[in-house]
């Protein structure tokens, strides 16, 4: 299985944000969402083989951490509104407490975010995106359960960064330019894509 | 210069979609929209020395073409719906006939398709996108003028693709799995960063 835990250092754990502005009205939950899309979708399809989390550390009552599994996951679409709409409904949902509750086929909740996010990995290899770090081109990858650390436009905050570090993963790169959270998915999913082709 | 040229088989040239539904009201101009964010946008800016050309071959006066030029355009965000709303604008704008009237800072649009786009292009290597094509990891690529033409959810029909065969265009493929216009576009503004990085 192939996991992508993306974190949102502002995004907003409230469904009350606009989806007329949202870019500007849910702590850049846009960022996530485009992550999402490039985490799990490819052409006419979803990655069955694929979880991602989406970590919210903003808004009224943080953390709280979204997570999506290919395998059972419905109405997952790429345009950005219909993801949003979809968040915001699974935020106005009453849930039972505790790790990750289900909401719909799929998509769980859980009022909790990196730490529980962790206690919920099954066992991996985990790598974290850094801009300067080694390329990925030459980073051993496990092919079958690597666990991709990704931040939004602000990068990681010292907590996170400190947490992701202490579960020992390996810092990797995907080039020269700085890029959009998604686009290093896209990049990091694509060089894991071809070698596991290769095997 | 790097160029990518998007083709929408369906996309509207009519400002006359839904902002609330761009992916069902617009001929799916939601995926140019994604190709152009991938084209164009990198963390915190815009690539200035790219130039992407949004061809439109559905709705009620096709084709269209729109023109964004990364060294003068403004205002060009990552959010979906802020790239269909200045689209909207664009179509919706009375211009001078002709190939290529300047509605906006960097923004340029035809009543035109592809030959409108050719007789436009400086000089440069044309290669096209095709799944099942020789790996663009292979692939010599031109770092200063690689022109890159990219279909859209639809693919090419039969007279695109003849069209863009004429140029000469070297077909060049992302990798083992079958992804969106966006996510190639990423792959290979990657490879291409990467290979222009070590010169």
């Amino acid at each position: 299985m192939r996991r992508f835990v993306i974190i949102g250092q502002k995004a907003t754990t409230s469904p009350d944000f606009l989806l007329e502005d949202l870019a500007g009205t849910s702590g850049r939950l846009d960022v996530l969402v485009r992550a999402l899309r490039a985490a799990m979708l490819v052409s006419h399809g979803v990655r069955r083989d694929t979880v991602a989390y989406l970590v919210l550390l903003g808004g009224p009552r943080p953390p709280k951490t979204i997570r999506f599994d290919g395998a059972t996951v419905r109405f997952l679409r790429p345009e950005e509104r219909n993801v949003a709409t979809l968040i915001k409904k699974v935020l106005a949902r009453t849930y039972e407490g505790g790790p990750f509750a289900r909401v719909r086929d799929g998509i769980a909740v859980a009022d909790g975010g990196l730490e529980t996010v962790v206690a919920d990995l099954a066992p991996g290899t985990p790598y974290v995106l850094e801009e300067g770090a080694p390329d990925v081109r030459g980073v051993e990858l496990d092919l079958e359960n690597a666990i991709f650390f990704a931040g939004d436009h602000l990068g990681f905050n010292a907590e996170t960064r400190a947490a992701i570090a202490s579960l020992g993963a390996t810092p990797i790169s995907i080039g020269p330019v700085s890029l959009h959270a998604e686009d290093a998915i896209t990049i990091v999913s694509n060089e894991t894509d071809r070698r596991a082709a290769l095997v």
